[in-house]
Parts: structure tokens; C-alpha cells; sequence
């Protein structure tokens, strides 16, 4: 089995969990945020930066790299490892995602979705199988069922229907999916309704995937509903495989899903607002680019151990990203990825030591959320 | 003396040699080239990613810097140096060549340039004791004496009027300049007139700054005037004193430059193109955004050490430009600067060989100019 896990330890108090998620690219310990490479870069870094930050698993996006530069590309450049220089593991999504948040640029039957490129508006169609091919070709270790994500708010009557045509393009992927050096996990759906998310759990979990990723949550619904509905789901997923939360990095979700077992995330998040000259602290979010900082010479976040904490103030980012230097995102990025996977290796050592409950509550009393 | 040069050796078959220039913040050997940093940042790099490619002595500019984050900041920060974390000497130019080129936004007067920000249109005046109290709190290494840079083409008339103002105001500049910690520079002009280039080179040497540069040149005339120039103007300049072309710093003119015995150089051309995706081979320039590379899985430059050449294809380069990403300029921009960094190296080595001119040949005779 190319792609495995091992569970190190379960928390006492709640259902966090500590494990080891063993990849064709070697084994990171969960629970763990992966960094996102939309276009086969992390915006702004080179690898090493984002080994130095702390990251070990990434996400790279099939439906953009399907268009630009192509998979064909990128499997004669020898795989995406290769290619983008990145020698750890990598998963990739589907593309289900992206060609249904394309809107009227998509058409959508049970064979699969027609879409016009964001890019030069030509016409493509992606289904499970093309979904399967197209991660063979990029190589990834870990590859994702092609799924059908439900917006937030929507109808009983729909969120049905999508979470069914998710189990049977998941089987659909599945027998696609012939390789033995990529896992692929299916995708939980369901909306936000909790008996929905308990059937469509119980399907995936009867095709018997490495992993099962919790899909449709983080598209605008209230945390409160999200938190409820990982409640929901969780206990339907098998205890020894990983879950994987998709969509979700702020800090306060990212400790709130490690205690519902979550144990793996991604989101652009911390890489978006960076490029907005937004950052994190452990009060909360700071927009550095505001006129306050203009003469403040302290770090962006004094208790922060990063490249950009250690060298540089806040005026002169400020500066930075007033004047359109591209020095000012890429401090900006660096710090705010140190800072959710920093959080992440608190989180773990707060497991180890079995504090989890405690960690959470001193984390969540000082960190502004928004 | 803050700033004073070593002359180490003399070519005997040109004018080139070898110096040392010492600073505030240490020796570096000449000749050099000098990365720029406008806005207190070169271009998409750290300053650890600029020694690494081989940079020891910064640019940056007085006018940019002046207007935005404003000099009083920059002097509360500590100064440049600590501002943006370079612990290297800094060479600052006096904004005269920036007021100078706003065209309709500026207006000369004996006493100064009344100008207006290409930023906000607020009005400012500029004289030679405004050039020296800016630089000062910038606290960089090296100042430039405040001057008027006649375009190409002009009129005799013109660029006697303005070589002989810039004369006058060297002289109010170094009255100003009252520094036990920077050295101040003094700037040739006379367009392309040996009689006037002459004319400033005796004036200006007169006032016996530690170190003189060439303006006016590399602003549009052809390459052989610019050549002929610096033979009119080299001559009249003291043997133990630095010489400073400024804006030079295509590899051909860098090469032909050091053969006619210039010291210190700077430009934004490796910098600048490599943000529209062009980068120096040992041919000349390639357009690596160009679709020719779409499928090219080999480095930039196969004889190249820079980090971008040792771990990227120009497939992936390419990708990344046509992208949009950070990463694919920030990879140009390594090449670029280190190509041109290592050039000097090689130049370098060729003097310290008694080779220069064969190393001159050798490398035009394979380098395609433009
Ligand atoms: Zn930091
Ligand atoms: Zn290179």
C-alpha cells in the first residue's frame, strides 16, 4: 500500500489523536497543515523556505495544473517532485472543487464536468477517470477522489443529491485508480445536514480508502455548524486511517478540528493574507499595512522564532508592502506559515504530553478570532 | 578618511585594475558591481540571497527612499543598514538623476529642483545641502554629491551649463557634507562632449573627493560614444582614487568598462529584465517566458552555479512566469545577479592573471550584445 497510517496515541479527553502518515515521499507525523502549491509553487517560497517554516506535506491543485503548464508537462519534467523541486510528499485534489466553484463556466451531468478555462476560456471535461489520470501524471503520493462539493447555504433536496453522486464517482474513481505508488482518499459530503454526512461516511467507508477527507465545510457556513457537523462525521470514519479536514487553516479552527480528530488540513489562508499584508499573532490578526506600524520597529509577532521575527520590524514590512516590494509577502508569508505550523507542533507536543484540553483553552484565551 | 581605495595592480596592457574600497562596513575589492536596491530592498531578494550570489556593496536610492518610507523614519530605524538587515557597505546616489528625469513634474533653479512625487504629486525641493541631510540619515557608506544629469542627445550649450552648475553644486555638497562615517563622491558630467568631460574631471578633482563617478552616460547614446567618453574622462581622473560608472552594467559594457579602467559599477538591467522573464546566458539574452522553452528541462545557463541553475528547468521557469508567480522572478532575478556577480569575479581573476584582455575577447566572442 503506497499510502498508510499508523496511530501513535489517542487523547483521553477528546477524540484528537497523534499518527504517522507514512507517503511514497517518506512519513510526516500528524496532525499536520499542508502548505498549498496551487500553481506547483507555494506563492512566494522556494522549497527550502517552506522545509524551513516547518512544512512537510503540500497540496498542489490538479485543475490548475491540468491547465497551466498541463499534466502532460509536468509528467515529462518527471513529476511534480521533480519538476517544482520538492522532494517530500505531495497530495493533490481533485479539481472537483475548482470546476464547480467555476459557476456558469461549468455543466454538470453524471459523466462528469464541462468547463471553460479561467484562463482563455476553452472547453474542457473533467470526470472521475480524467481526475485519475490526471493526478497520475503529476505524481503525486497522495491523490483525491473526483467529488462534487455542495455551496453553502443549499437544500436538503441538493446536498443529497451531490453527496450521492460523490459515492458513485468515488467508486467510479476508485476502479480508475490503478497505481502503486499513489494513495487516494475519498471525499466525505453532506452539507450540513448530520444524517447526510453519517450516510455519506458510511459509503466511502465501504470502498475502503487510505484516508477519507471531510469535503463542503469551510464554504461560509458558521464555525459552530462546521464544528458540529466534524462531530458528525468523524465518528463514522474509521479510527485507523487519517481524516482530512479540507479548506480549513485559521489557527483557532486548526486547534478545534485536532480535538474533533482531525489530522490533516490545508487552506490558502495563511499564504493569502499574507499577500494582503495581514498577519498572524497570538492575539490575533494584525494588518501590518496599516499606518500604525509606519514607525513600529518591534517583530510582527515578538514570540515568534521565524526568518522575518528575527531580522525585520514591522515598519519596514509596512514599508515593503506599501511600495509593492515583493520582499514585503514573502516576509509576510513566511511568517504566517511559521505561525500555523508552529501551532501545529505545539498542538503535538501538547499531545504528547496529554494536555491537548488545556493547550486549546490557554490558546483560544488569548487569540482574537475572526 | 570613512571611504578611502587601495590600489592593488595595474594592468600593462590597459587600464584596468585592482583596488580595494574601504567603508564603514568593510573592504571590498574593485572591481564591483553593485546590485540596487531602490526602495531599501533589491528586487525580490533577501539580503543573505544577495552575499550568496555574490553581492558586497548595495545601491540604493536617495530620492525613492526620501519620499517613501522618508528618510526621518529611516534614521529612527537605526539607518539603512539595520532597516533592511544588509550589514554590507551601502552606496547612496543623490536623487539628482530621479528629480532630474520627472520631466514636466520638476524645476531647476541655481538653487535647487522644485520637483513633485511620482507617488502623490506632493511638491518638494531638492538642493545639494537637501541631498546631503537626506543621505546622512540614510546613513549609507558612500553619498554622491547632488548633480544635473544632461540627457542624450544635447546640445553643447546645455551640457556646459549643466556640467558647470554640477560643478558648483559638488562644491555646496561637500561644504554640506559634514561626516566623520560617510564618504562623499563626487559626479563627472559633460555629455558627450571630451572637451567638457575633461572640463568637469579637472573641476571636480579639484575639490578631491575620496572617489569620483561618470554620469551622463549609459542614457541612450550609443555604446562606442559612452566608450569614448570614459577614455575622455578616465584620464583626467587621480590613479588612487575609485571611479564610478553609473547605470552600466550589461556584461559586455562591464567587461569594456573595467578594460578602460572603471572601478565600481551599477544598474538595474539584471534585475529589471529578469522581472519580464529574460535572463544573460554566455551567448547573451534569453527570453526564457518565450514558448520555445514550454518543454526545455535544461537550467538556464548549464554553466551556471546559481542556486536557480543548480535545481530549475526553464520549463518550470516559464511556468512560473507565464503564472504570474513570485517565485519564477525571484529565480531570474538569482541568475541574473549572480551572472553578473560572478562576470566581475572572473574579471577579477583574469587581472589578477595578467589576462584581461584575452578574457575580453574570449568572452565577446561568444556573448551575442544587444
Ligand atoms: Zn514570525
Ligand atoms: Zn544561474
Amino acid at each position: 500500500m503506497p499510502v498508510s497510517f499508523t496511530l501513535v496515541r489517542k487523547d483521553s479527553a477528546c477524540s484528537a489523536r497523534l499518527g504517522l502518515l507514512h507517503t511514497p515521499h517518506g512519513t510526516v507525523e500528524t496532525p499536520i497543515f499542508m502548505p498549498v502549491g496551487t500553481q506547483a509553487t507555494v506563492k512566494t517560497m522556494t522549497p527550502e523556505e517552506v522545509r524551513d517554516v516547518g512544512g512537510r506535506l503540500i497540496l498542489s491543485n490538479t485543475y490548475h495544473l491540468y491547465l497551466r503548464p498541463g499534466h502532460e508537462l509536468v509528467r515529462e519534467a518527471g513529476g511534480l517532485h521533480r519538476f517544482m523541486n520538492w522532494s517530500g510528499p505531495i497530495l493533490t485534489d481533485s479539481g472537483g472543487f475548482q470546476v464547480f466553484s467555476l459557476g456558469p463556466l461549468r455543466r454538470v451531468s453524471e459523466e462528469g464536468v464541462t468547463f471553460r478555462s479561467h484562463i482563455d476560456g476553452s472547453e474542457h471535461f473533467f470526470s472521475p477517470e480524467k481526475a485519475m489520470e490526471v493526478q497520475l501524471a503529476l505524481g503525486s503520493d497522495i491523490a483525491m477522489a473526483f467529488d462534487e462539493c455542495a455551496p453553502y447555504p443549499c437544500s436538503r433536496e441538493y446536498a443529497l443529491e451531490a453527496l450521492e453522486r460523490t459515492t458513485r464517482w468515488a467508486r467510479r474513481s476508485a476502479a480508475a485508480h490503478q497505481s502503486e505508488t499513489q494513495g487516494l482518499f475519498g471525499i466525505v459530503q453532506g452539507g450540513t445536514f448530520p444524517d447526510l454526512r453519517e450516510k455519506s461516511a458510511r459509503e466511502l467507508v465501504e470502498l475502503d480508502f487510505p484516508g477519507y477527507a471531510i469535503g463542503g465545510l469551510s464554504v461560509g457556513e458558521p464555525k459552530q455548524i462546521m464544528y458540529e457537523m466534524l462531530d458528525h462525521t468523524v465518528e463514522f470514519l474509521p479510527e485507523d486511517k487519517p481524516r482530512y479536514l479540507m479548506g480549513v487553516g485559521s489557527p483557532d479552527c486548526l486547534v478545534e478540528g485536532v480535538v474533533r480528530g482531525i489530522d490533516m488540513f490545508d487552506c490558502v489562508l495563511p499564504t493569502r493574507i499574507a499577500r494582503n499584508g495581514s498577519v498572524f499573532t497570538r492575539q490575533g490578526k494584525l494588518v501590518v499595512r496599516n499606518a500604525e506600524y509606519a514607525r513600529d520597529f518591534s517583530p510582527l509577532d515578538p514570540t515568534c522564532d521565524c526568518y522575518t521575527c528575527r531580522n525585520y520590524s514591522r515598519a519596514y514590512i509596512r514599508h515593503l508592502i506599501k511600495a509593492g516590494e515583493v520582499l514585503g509577502i514573502r516576509l509576510t508569508t513566511i511568517h504566517n506559515l511559521r505561525f500555523v505550523l508552529n501551532l501545529m507542533e505545539e498542538i503535538k507536543e501538547a499531545l504528547r504530553q496529554g494536555e491537548i484540553m488545556e493547550f486549546r483553552d490557554r490558546f483560544l484565551s488569548t487569540y482574537q478570532a475572526v
